[in-house]
Parts: structure tokens; sequence; C-alpha cells
């Protein structure tokens, strides 16, 4: 892969790189969609990365369609899959972690301690070896794409890294893998994410910017449905992702909820647009 | 930097590299003519970083000769001098460091606990500014040369490690710029270090092989040196870093000692040829 991409960038071609985990879903599409368009070359890559995972974590059963992922990413004008084993990614004698400080001790950092550190590692490994000139990330993932964007920043990687909004089912999902794993109304309750967003929202274009206050409603609406436990609700600064007691135009609400077995999340910046 | 360098690889030029902390000697200019003759451009950096330095070192009386320095990198037809502020390199919000495990908990890492963090940090930095195809070190740094090849080999980074030779004073001194802190007979002094290898490269050809023995000797010897003060005598094995309790084709005896105010390091791998 990476002498692939070191001629294509000698012949003067520009790379986009779309990384993911695989099972591919419209949101990962209208990444490589995005990247479809940006790039001479459209690389993706399927690697379910186990040092982001925890212990006790979905590692084992994260859902895989290799053939199913390859049919999608052939009809979109994928040129590249990047499918490493785990022997090729962590050797024995592995040793070297890239580590994001302070904008990982919040919100998913809190209850996934290792989690960033994971997620910083593999896409410092995945830039050197596609060598892309763009990389297109989820808004879904917000705090992701803040680690990486500052990893990038803080390291000079010499690549561009374009975030794209979330893409929902129409009843207002956020589209994730882990939806797989929903079972019988559980699907129904998975709402309740979208819905708090939506009442959170609203209660911000009626003028509430008391962080506080907003919390409260939105484990309110969360609690409402059944099967939902929350690991967080908070409302945090965009950029250094601290809590934000009051809000302004650069505050997100980002949630983490269980429901029935899959950790979900989902976020929104107040004042921007909600398709929900 | 970064554009100049791409431009050069674009044109399907070879960029060699030499990282310093300037203040250049000998040791130096092997390290740049071996660049000089790998690459058809060779940049070298000066940068002092602070992010190697702990509490109490000497980043601000580290020796520093921009003038000087720019002569002699110009004689030996160096290319380009990268030469950027704290400002540039570690901005405000800065937060993200490359650590390499294991291999930095032995010998210098125990005296120095931030050290190769900083170290390996800047070095990914300045690999992705520069972009070399190749980047040169001393082996007088035997840890830090174990720690970037660690480093560059897991993360994947698109280019080679090359090691040199440690440079000598005609009576055997390893070149360092923190030489330049002996005063009046501490150079005297500083011999121990080189002298204690030569001495334990003696007895590993008469066929010690007793770890524990040859340390007690090298101690000895640095000891009887007034104005020493040994920080470490270790032998390691040269992969792993970790103590080895006999020696065998792949042991290394490293060492730090205070000579009055400087901390100088010296090594020797077992059986390989020491011009002292």
């Amino acid at each position: 892969m990476q002498k692939y991409s070191e001629s294509l960038r000698l012949q003067g071609k520009k790379i986009a790189f779309v990384p993911t985990m695989g099972y591919l879903h419209e949101g990962h599409l209208s990444l490589m969609r995005k990247g479809r368009s940006r790039g001479d070359c459209l690389a993706i890559s399927i690697y379910v990365n186990p040092t982001q995972f925890g212990p006790g974590e979905d590692l084992d059963k994260y859902p895989r369609d290799f053939e199913g992922d390859e049919k999608l990413a052939e009809e979109l004008g994928c040129d590249v899959i990047f499918y490493p084993t785990n022997q090729e990614m962590y050797p024995e004698n592995y040793h070297t972690y890239v580590n994001v400080e302070k904008i990982t001790e919040n919100l998913c950092g809190l209850s996934r301690p290792e989690h960033f550190r994971g997620v910083a590692t593999v896409c410092a490994k995945l830039f050197n070896i596609v060598k892309p000139h763009a990389a297109i990330f989820g808004k879904k993932d917000f705090q992701q794409l803040a680690v990486i964007k500052r990893m990038v920043k803080d390291l000079n990687m010499d690549l561009e890294i374009i975030g794209m909004p979330t893409v929902r089912e129409p009843d207002g999902l956020a589209m994730s893998s882990r939806n797989s794993y929903l079972k019988g109304d559980e699907r129904e309750s998975a709402l309740s994410l979208s819905r708090s967003l939506k009442r959170a929202e609203e209660m911000y274009e009626n003028g509430e910017r008391n962080a506080g206050r907003i919390i409260k409603e939105v484990r309110r609406c969360i609690n409402d449905h059944s099967h939902t436990r929350i690991d967080y609700v908070k409302i945090c600064d965009t950029e250094t992702m601290e809590d934000s007691e009051y809000l302004d135009s650069e505050s997100v609400l980002a949630l983490a909820v269980w429901v029935g077995s899959p950790r979900l999340i989902d976020n929104h910046v107040f004042g921007e647009h909600l398709n929900i």
C-alpha cells in the first residue's frame, strides 16, 4: 500500500482516504463520495483496530462483512481497500503510541480511557501507510474528529482532515455499524438520542443558554425510553472539549447511551442545522 | 520547509536529513557527510527541543552558535537548515506526544523520565515537516537511536534510519556539545568514560561474560577519577534495552556520568571495534 501510494504521489496524483472499521453504511458512503470528489485515487481502509477497544468492549463481536463492503466500495468507485491484519499492524514488540492529551480527558475519554490513544495511533499509522492528501471522517464521532485534527496539526502531518455531517436514518437515528446490535423494540428506544438532540436544539432556539437545564431535559427524555442507560450527557466547548456552564456559538451537546447491548453516541452543535 | 520538501519529492529528488540541537561538532559533520552521500538534498535541523529536557536540566544554558553552525553546514554542502522557533513547534494548545514504551524504561529513561517522549515527538514532527527519505543519527545516543528506529517501524514512517559510529577526540572522549561545559581538570576526568569502555572491552576479549563483574570494574575505573558522579552503568540487550546478567553478541555497555556540571553519556557494543 505504501509503495503504491508513493508511486501515485510521484505521478502528482492526489489521494483521498476514508479510514473505516468496515460494515459500511450510508454514513461511510457519504465520506467516500466526498473522497471520490477530492482525489484522483480514493483509498479506504477496513480495519477493526484492537487498540481502541477496552476490556469488556465489543471488539470480538464487532460486525464484519468484507464481501459486502467490497461490493459497496467498488460500486462507489473506490480504487483501493487497505485491509491489514493485526499481525501486520501490531507485530511482536510493538511499543509506540500517540497520545493526544487534554481534549481526550472528557466525554468518551472518561468511560473509554485508552480509546483515543488507540484511535490516534492507528490513524497515524494509516496516514503514514496510505499517504493521503486528504482524509475524511464523520462528525458523528465528534471527539474523534477533534482528536485527529489536533494530532495532524500538532505533529505537522501534511494532509487535510475533512469532517462530514452525520448521516441519519429517515427517523433520525444516526447511522452506525453498532445499530446492527439493536434487538426488537431497542431500535425504537435508540431514537431517544436524536429526539433529545432535537429537544435540546428547540430549547436553544427558544433562548435557553443554561447547560444544566438542557442536560436535565435531555436526560429526562432519554430515560423516558426503555432499555436506555446513560453513559454521559454533556455540553462542551467544541474546541477544548471542556464542560460548558453556559452555551455559546461553540457549544456541542454530546451523549453516549447504552440501548440494550450497544453503546451509541450522537451529538449536535447548537445553532447548526439538525435534519431530524 | 514542508512545501519545499514536497516539491523536491515531486521532482523525484531524495532528501537526507540530520536533526541536531546545533553547536555542531565533528560528530554531526560525520552524519552530514553520510547524508550528503545519500541524498540529492541534505537538510539539517537546528532546534534545542524543550520537551526533551526535564526540570533542572540544562535547557537554558545549552550551548548555541547559529552563525558558526551555518558556516560549518555551508562548507559541508548542506542545502537547507530548518531552524524553527518554540512557538512554531509547540504553539498554544499543543497536546500531542509520541510515546515509545518498554525500551525507554531503562538507562536514560530512568533518570530522565520524559526525555524520550520529547525526542520521539520532536522527531515525528521533524520527519513530517522535512519529509526525508533517510535520517541519520549518531550511535553515541544509543538508546535514542533505538527509540527512533522503533517509532519509525511501529508508526510505519516511510524513511530509513541510519546510525553512524561515535566520533571521538584523539584521546577517546566522545564528541558532544556538552563537552563545552567541562572546566579545568574535569576534561581529564571525562576520559573516565571512554577508558572504562576500553577496560570493559578488554575484559570481554579475555573471556569475561559476567555483566556484574564488568560493571563493578567500570564503576571502579570511573570513580578513580575526580569530579565524577555515576548516574548509571548498565549492560543491556541492544534490542530490548533490558539489563543482561551475562554478555552475548547483542550486549551493550551504556553509561551516564556527571563530570563537574555536564552529564555525559557513552556506550560500547561488546565485540565491536572501539577506536580508543
